[in-house]
C-alpha cells in the first residue's frame, strides 16, 4: 500500500542559518517540496533562514496569511478566516502527498513550540506519515546572544505570549523566578506596566531580531517609552536564584 | 594585549548525535580543549552525543562530580561541595584560556537552560572572552518525538523541576495551559499526585531517554506506580486551547 509522501516539520531555529540541525539539514536537502508561511508582500522568515540550502530545484509552496498582525486575534473574522486559510494550506500539502511526495514545512524556531506548522499537523497527521526535527528555539537564541542564563538549579520558568491580558502578565511575572515574553510587538507598553508592577522591569532584557541582521540587545527599562520593535522580539527576565 | 582563550558553551541538543547545528559541531571540530561534565564511573552524557564528532588529537577535560544525584540537595553538605567543585573546575578551564587556548563546553541541551555550564559561565565571563551557541533542549526533542504540539495561540508554558514540593508542583500545574516537568527520577511520585491533584494526570506524557537510544514514549496514567525512570526524564503537559 502507498502510504504517501511523509508531512515533516523541519525546526530551522532563531535565525542565523548556522543554528539549523544536521537533521534538518539533511532533510531540507532531500525534500521535493519545502512549504513556508510569509506575510503578505515578505520572503517568509523560516524561508530566508535556509534559502541558502535549498537545491534551486525544489517545489516551493508559498503559503501566505490571509492578513498580517493588523487584524487583531479577538476580531471575530480572525479564527474563522485563519481556519479557512488552514484548511487550504493542509489541502494544498495533501495533493503532493497523496502523489507521494515528501513535504518539508520550514518552521522558525521548534516547530511544536507556537508556530503555524501544529495547524498542518493536527490536520494531516492522521492521513500521512508525519514526523518533527526540533529546532533550536527563538528564546534560546535570545538569551544566548545576551550572555544571559535564564534557569539555574530549580527556578520556574513561566513563558507568556505577550498578546495576553496585562493584569494576567502582571500576576504570572510576579509569581514566578524566570520568565520569557514572546509575540512583543505592539504589546509592549503593556509588558512594560506589567513588569513595572510585578518589580521585575529592571531585570526586563530586550531582544530585537536576536541571532539575525539588526539584532538589538538592550535593558528594557533603558528604552524610549516611545521604542516599537518588532512582532517576534522576546523579553527575557532571568531566574534569581544562580549565586552559588 | 593577548585577552586569552575563548570560552564556549557548546549546546549539543537532546541526545541524537543529528540534532546538533551546524554552528556548534564548527567550534567542536575546531575547539583545543573540550571539557565536559560527568558523574561518576559514566561516560558524560554530552561527550557521548557528540563523541563520533571528536578529531581525537585534542585535549579533554572531564569534570567528574563529586557526588551523584544519591545526596540529595536539601543535605548542608551539596551547596558546599558544589561551590568548591565549580570552583576547582573553572580554575582547571581558565589554565587553558590564560594560556590562549579555546575551551569548548560540551553542554546537553542548551547551555543556559537549567545545567551545569552556568556556574563556570558565571565564574569565568568577567575574564574571558565567552561565547554561548545556543542548541536544542531536551523538552523539544521530548515533544517532538510524542508527537505532541506543546503550545498553541496563546497558551502559556511553565517549566517545572521535579525536585519542587509537590505542593506548589500542584498550585503551579493547575494555574497553566502547558507545562513541562524536568529532573522528574525520583520525583515522579510526588509528581504524579501532583498531576493529579490539578487534574492533568489524563494529559500528562511521560518521555523516557527522548531522541536516544531506548526512547520510552507513555501516557504517564498507563504506568505502573511502581515504575521507576532516569532523571533526565521528562513529563509533558500539552497546552488544550489548540484546536481551531
Amino acid at each position: 500500500m502507498n502510504r504517501g509522501g511523509t508531512l515533516r516539520g523541519l525546526g530551522v531555529g532563531p535565525g542565523d542559518p548556522e543554528l539549523v540541525t544536521l537533521k534538518a539539514l539533511r532533510h531540507l536537502e532531500a525534500a521535493e517540496v519545502v512549504a513556508y508561511f510569509a506575510k503578505r508582500g515578505r520572503p517568509g522568515h523560516a524561508w530566508t533562514v535556509v534559502a541558502s540550502y535549498l537545491r534551486g530545484d525544489q517545489v516551493e509552496v508559498r503559503l501566505e496569511y490571509p492578513f498580517t498582525t493588523e487584524v487583531p486575534v479577538s476580531d471575530a473574522r480572525y479564527p474563522l478566516a485563519m481556519g479557512r486559510f488552514y484548511d487550504e494550506a493542509a489541502e494544498r500539502l495533501a495533493a503532493h502527498l497523496e502523489a507521494g511526495r515528501d513535504v518539508a514545512v520550514l518552521c522558525e524556531g521548534d516547530p511544536f513550540f507556537y508556530g503555524s506548522f501544529m495547524y498542518l499537523h493536527d490536520r494531516l497527521a492522521d492521513r500521512f506519515p508525519t514526523d518533527v526535527v526540533p529546532g533550536v528555539t527563538g528564546m534560546s537564541g535570545c538569551w544566548a546572544r545576551a550572555q544571559t542564563p535564564i534557569t539555574h538549579g530549580d527556578d520556574v520558568l513561566t513563558v507568556l505570549p505577550g498578546t495576553l491580558p496585562e493584569a494576567e502578565l502582571a500576576r504570572r511575572l510576579a509569581d514566578t523566578d524566570a520568565a520569557v515574553i514572546m509575540k512583543v510587538g505592539r504589546n509592549l507598553p503593556a509588558i512594560r506596566r506589567a513588569l513595572t508592577q510585578a518589580g521585575a522591569l529592571d531585570r526586563a532584557i530586550l531582544v530585537e531580531r536576536g541571532t539575525m541582521p539588526g539584532e538589538h540587545i538592550s535593558l528594557l527599562s533603558d528604552e524610549e517609552l516611545e521604542h516599537r520593535v518588532p512582532y517576534f522580539s522576546i523579553v527575557l527576565i532571568p531566574g534569581r536564584k544562580g549565586a552559588r
